[in-house]
């Protein structure tokens, strides 16, 4: 699916186009005139865009928006902020499972450098949410908020996310198995590579969470989050 | 989880290696003679290795292997063979989520060069299962089929797979749920990019699969594939 954003709209109903995405249509979708796209507005409806014009330079989109984006879940993802090789594949898996809010907490296993690499702006994070909508034809932008201290976080945001939901803590070797059919909204979170610390899983279970064991095997961030919301959902 | 294969063992207890895992332990494991490391024996038990020598060219473990691997879930997944990039990830992620069965099938939107790609190469193939089974800690490498021609695999093999368990078909739009609790073994199907053609649902259907629909987001294979291991196992 194209996303489309607000500047794209020349008026109501007509969508233009220039720069990456052109060339995309061009070359992946191999567009003509009158072929129809699949198409969304970002935040708004999704459908069809028919090719009015394309030329070098210029996309031009009859646009028909008459579907609703699919329901986010009602899940919050906390998760310690992974290599930033990890990074961009777990935030756009996030933003195409459907994630409504994902927080990008630190912890103690979190290197410093983490934080401050490229693929932790805003900007960089924004796109990789936007090829997850892209993927699983959606347009709503999950919320971000990167908690760069845990303590704060986990102490003052974090029971009030779990209250009158389910809260899990995906932590290997715990035994703990989470209800069939929790009760939404969820918040689950996912430890860095090495898992939590003792002092971290203590407070995450004091904020609420209940342990939840994936089993023996050790999964990839990017496999256990999709795994996780496979089966609570 | 370091894999050993039984070429490095000296003697029982004893294995000696060289080249590229023993690089991987000095620099990623860092360890020092006296280390514990957790390793597995292809095919065999798990356990640890303490280092009793790391010199240039040799590492020498002294192996207790007393745990069994984690056992393999009862599941085939018949894979539409992906875009060689997709490919690898997809094969990986089969092996760590623990499929015991991997079918590498034909279909019509899966380009001949797919087959040719040299990621399609045995040697090749085995290397990401590896990859998967260090990352699960696992030692059992899945078995796997590269069916090249779709009719005679789904008409004459394929009835014999689903008998006795259940099958299923991922397939958008079709609006079908799995059972809550489907009996064991089950055989997965999922498409290529593009999905299935309708001659290929009809004869997937022929041969005992059940259509399921994952919803309106569509997902990557890989994610696709985690997701449905965690709703089913």
């Amino acid at each position: 699916m194209l996303l489309l954003f607000p500047e794209d709209l020349v008026r109501p109903g007509l969508a233009r186009l220039s720069g990456r995405r052109l060339e995309h249509v061009r070359e992946v979708h191999r567009a003509e005139v009158g072929d129809d796209l699949a198409v969304g507005l970002l935040g708004g409806p999704m459908g069809q865009g028919r090719v009015l014009r394309l030329e070098e330079g210029v996309l031009e989109l009859d646009l028909s928006l008459d579907q609703a984006p699919p329901p986010k879940l009602p899940l919050t993802l906390v998760l310690a902020v992974p290599r930033p090789k990890v990074l961009n594949r777990v935030v756009a898996a996030a933003a195409s499972l459907g994630v409504a809010h994902l927080v990008l907490l630190n912890a103690w296993k979190v290197e410093k450098a983490y934080w401050a690499s490229p693929r932790m702006k805003p900007e960089s994070l924004r796109e990789q949410l936007l090829l997850g909508l892209e993927q699983a034809k959606d347009t709503v932008l999950p919320e971000v908020t990167l908690a760069r201290l845990f303590r704060p976080f986990v102490e003052d945001e974090l029971p009030g996310l779990v209250a009158g939901g389910t809260g899990l803590l995906a932590h290997p070797g715990t035994g703990g198995t989470a209800p069939r059919v929790p009760a939404a909204p969820i918040t689950l979170a996912i430890g860095p590579e090495g898992g939590w610390i003792d002092a971290e899983v203590q407070s995450l279970l004091q904020a609420g969470l209940q342990p939840l064991d994936l089993g023996p095997r050790i999964l990839r961030t990017e496999t256990a989050l999709a795994a996780l919301v496979g089966r609570l959902f």
